[in-house]
């Protein structure tokens, strides 16, 4: 069974998941097999091999002739099950929870070899309009303190089966790097009474010099102080702090941005693995006192993060990066090649 | 030059380095070499394509016939320079500082393939005293307010040449997760008026399932919420606050501990790529309110992690981490191998 233990000296949670450490791919001296997989779960006629279904689009529209356009299921090797609830322990002075929490797959789609730059903007709003709904049903559970999304593409970013899916991950607690997010924004809140990241989009967009694009609602940039080369930020130009909360207006424009930004990265660094995650303000269930009133002053977004170096033993012991590409060297290049693509 | 940039987020300082964008091997699309470097800088005979040098030991004792034993040279392409100065802008709402600092590299011996698994305890004992002596000059210059040391092997933990060397690196600032695990002793040590640290050590001494070793004077054991699938800390069982104050005795002992451990962790997991860093407390010059009393409460440490999992888009955004293996099986395992190599 999973569980979650309490680092005592950062106070940050981690998961034990012993159960996953048998998977192909967990281990770097185990690299999963390229291709194919022989049997794809996920491909369609291969239903029955996949947990309960919890709900698909239907394929009409854009995969006519296909079963579904898109499915969203229990993970069948889940980090975290609400079977058992949440229950709190000490091990002498250590702090232990039960692995409580969801964990879904959202099958993105019915061919195996599809992707971002396959995928028809309307598609990517069927994928973005699944994990709204998933995220208003999840926020509802008991105990749910924050819902993560992450989509990884290619061999580093760490997926097991290839056929296009992302995680939905419905967490008891808020993780680390999003709560010192929300502390930094309260901080900087508390001091200018504004939103951070909303004064972050201003500058952005009048410098121009980390810009990658924009359309009416969006904003893509390099972050000033990115921890990783070409890391790009999707982030709604006016303050809303919930990803849920997204209007179909705004679905659409958001479709188009990811499709763009993913493929001028794709272009440009010639398809590297990466990931995605949207960040989102934890749900009203979150408990920390500074989190009462983060609708006001925390603002979502996505965080793209190509798997271009390897984090050293530097990086992770110290907590401090070290980035080869100024976020304007970067900003220019996928600027030129959203251009480009757009021409095509 | 290099330059800090500060997250107005989460207030961590990120290094930008564009002068080694260049390197082989600082992308993981151009993997360096395996094997021996063609003209290696670090093998005896080529002394003069390195930076100047800042000390060595003789070879006399440990490597007979050698013209050096070690020594501890510039970094010829390092992170850092001394030569500008300390700086700090503002970029608009962002904060910038120059890229002050020392970053040296301690060359481990004069034998290209030689490693923790071949060194002589005594030539340990001079790598540890070279860094000791290290610590102490660059702990002197002015603005410097912490000191990293970081070993890698093998190629995930990404070192460039395969001749055995450590890096010094002496930063104007205090590292994230440096600074979070001084923050966390802090607040244990005002609850409890008790070093943190002393008190895991008690426990894991006394529960010792998830100990791997111990003698006299040192401590090592896999961390009740450790972040990744082996990861070891070694750490002095009485309260030292600073590596650098280490007693001769103490040095030995430390020694004879790391070699077992990483001889124990290479054997068991089939000699993984990993990386070990020492957790030193800042040094006086450091600024922050919060640590004007730091030696009271931090409590030195190795942090020993192999590179056995890809880091996925998931840890990377949240700061959360997932661990496959508990730190009981870890330690078990390991506590084996470190019997089983002791009688050989």
């Amino acid at each position: 069974m999973p569980e979650f233990r309490r680092d005592p000296i950062t106070g940050a949670w981690v998961i034990f998941s012993p159960e996953r450490a048998g998977r192909p791919g967990s281990f770097v001296k185990n690299p999963p097999e390229q291709g194919l997989m022989p049997d794809c779960p996920f491909c369609p006629g291969h239903e029955k091999n996949t947990p309960v279904e919890i709900m698909h689009f239907p394929g009409s529209l854009e995969y006519p002739g296909r079963p579904w356009a898109l499915r969203v299921i229990d993970d069948n090797q889940p980090l975290l099950t609400s079977t058992h609830g949440i229950h709190r322990y000490g091990e002498g002075m250590y702090d232990l929870m039960s692995g409580f929490g969801f964990h879904e797959l959202v099958v993105e789609s019915p061919i195996h070899t599809d992707g971002y730059l396959t995928y028809l903007e309307s598609h990517i709003r069927n994928i973005l309009l699944a994990y709204q709904s998933r995220f208003a049903e999840l926020g509802r559970q008991e105990g749910i303190q924050q819902i993560l999304i992450t989509r990884n593409t290619g061999r580093a970013g760490g997926p097991y089966h290839i056929h296009p899916h992302s995680h939905i991950v419905a967490l008891p607690i808020v993780p680390k790097r999003i709560f010192e997010e929300c502390l930094g924004c309260l901080k900087y809140y508390k001091f200018k009474e504004r939103c951070l990241y909303c004064d972050i989009i201003h500058q952005e967009t009048v410098d121009r010099s980390r810009l990658v694009l924009e359309n009416e609602e969006f904003v893509a940039f390099c972050a000033y102080a990115g921890r990783f080369p070409y890391e790009v930020v999707i982030t709604p130009k006016a303050h809303w702090s919930r990803f849920e909360h997204i209007r179909p207006n705004e679905i659409a424009l958001l479709a188009q941005m990811l499709k763009s930004v993913l493929t001028a990265v794709k272009r440009h660094l010639e398809s590297p693995p990466l990931s995605f995650i949207f960040h989102t303000a934890p749900t009203p269930q979150a408990q920390q006192e500074e989190l009462s009133c983060v609708t006001k002053y925390y603002h979502w977004h996505i965080e793209i993060i190509p798997k271009l170096t390897r984090t050293a033993g530097f990086e992770w012991g110290s907590g401090f990066y070290i980035n080869p590409v100024l976020p304007e060297v970067a900003a220019r290049a996928l600027r030129e090649s959203c251009k480009s693509t757009a021409a095509v």
